[in-house]
């Protein structure tokens, strides 16, 4: 029997990755897309799926990972549609608008939750019963897979807006969330360190403390996700990770937050093998939502 | 056919509470017992087994709700072991070693996790798709149930361990927990405020602006619970909850610590209905051991 065809929409907030891929995750095609308006992406998405199908065969199921806020409780009557999402044009957005004419199931998740579960996969996740993936870049997101399957409640995590300890005497930078101020999101978020000091820490030559200082509050996010899932690895990706010395720091400071609390084989003296950084680099998104696309056809 | 009988044991740190019932739920034999070392309380735990199933019939499963740390993994060689306790006595000590004489199968969960069960079947989580249960007492720890299974990671959650953010001018206690200082076990539990204050929130008279601060504390805790579990409803028990004030003060601190970002009619304007105290009062962690009971004898 030939291998299903999934096709898998990595959806970020400046571009879209579409892929056809066999069920095995071998990629067939490819591309990318500028992420404007619905009224403009969707007719895009639709032509590279009709063609692209038009060639290799019809599609068994659709996987997308998406940023948000979106709903992504399948039980719910707006699965897949963008919620409070202030990008223009895209709150009540639907992806089974423009997917559902193929006649095959969607799955739809949050772009962090693709990321995990292809991490967890093909990455620097797999053999981990439960896995936790960050990104921290232009927002601050965490997904959690346990046993293959993202992790949710009501709705997707939110752990970008956690709240970290803020001495304002070593750190008077308010913060830029505009719902928070000084939340994790706020502080250590692309735009936030931008906001601060007029750079990326990578632009300013990552001085130590400065990274020090991102990294603490970074470290409290590390900490809490040991406390709240007690994740088998913790992996820490985005553009602001790039930043050199910055992913020791974390470990460095995560270790101390712990204090030798929590006692397990997984967290190794340094946390060198327990704080990661992606092993799929920056495809760990389009092999989650083939992933997604995958499950989405055995329903 | 006759209804399968349970054994459960509710162990807590002072008291175990043990019971034999049916399946249903329904209670035939109580008994309570202190906690002293193993050597003690393991002897009268299997004659409590021993005689109640004399008298009623073969036991088919057991379930345990226990304090810890606890090895919860049913994957784990040390499945069902108490850890690194300072208890006197528990630590390697291990609920099958008593159990086991029984011949049934034992499913050991931690006490917080059986609470949530107990509340999530009969209380006041019950409708939850994901409920979360948070002691605070002698110690404050989460459980969280979702569809009906507790979930953890590598172990079970530590969610007293988390760091609040202290500011000490305005609390200058530096924090009673031996490993962290000022998490929010060492700023929030009862032994942390008889330490700070002398005596327990009750006792003192409830004085709004101590009950304010402490509950600064949980709501912390009950924001992070939102924001890394996205529960359907916070339950909150235990003794330090119960002072007068305290529960409405979370519920207040915590709609302000989130200010607005998650919306989803499970937050009600208030939380009045979000985050509520435990429906069945001291009987939470009894009944959730009958449950992991009954889970056990369908294995």
């Amino acid at each position: 029997m030939a291998e299903r065809l999934i096709g898998a929409i990595e959806a970020g907030g400046t571009k879209f990755v579409l892929a056809l891929a066999r069920e095995d995750g071998t990629l067939l095609e490819q591309a990318r897309i500028e992420t404007r308006t619905p009224d403009h992406c969707f007719p895009e998405v639709a032509d590279f799926f009709r063609q692209t199908a038009a060639t290799h065969g019809p599609i068994a199921g659709f996987g997308v990972a998406s940023f948000g806020p979106i709903d992504i409780d399948p039980a719910s009557p707006s699965y897949g549609t963008f919620t409070t999402t202030p990008k223009p044009g895209w709150a009540g957005a639907r992806f089974q608008d423009v997917l559902g004419a193929f006649g095959a199931p969607v799955v739809v998740d949050t772009d962090v939750n693709g990321a995990a579960l292809g991490e967890w996969l093909q990455g620097a996740g797999q053999g981990c019963n439960t896995l936790a993936y960050t990104t921290v870049g232009t927002g601050i997101g965490t997904g959690v897979v346990r046993l293959g399957k993202p992790l949710m409640g009501f709705s997707h995590y939110e752990s970008g807006h956690i709240t970290p300890p803020h001495d304002r005497s070593l750190d008077p930078f308010a913060g830029s969330c505009p719902y928070h101020g000084d939340c994790l999101e706020g502080l250590a978020a692309g735009p936030a360190i931008e906001k601060r000091w007029g750079q990326s820490l990578s632009q300013l030559g990552s001085p130590p403390e400065k990274v020090e200082l991102i990294a603490s509050y970074i470290a409290h996010l590390a900490a809490s996700l040991v406390l709240l899932h007690m994740p088998d690895r913790l992996i820490f990706g985005g553009g602001v990770m790039k930043a050199p010395g910055l992913l020791q720091a974390v470990r460095r400071l995560t270790e101390q937050k712990l204090g030798g609390y929590v006692r397990a084989p997984q967290l190794d003296p340094g946390l060198e093998q327990y704080i990661v950084a992606p092993g799929l680099g920056d495809l760990a998104g389009i092999t989650g939502a083939i992933e997604l696309g995958r499950i989405a056809a055995d329903q």
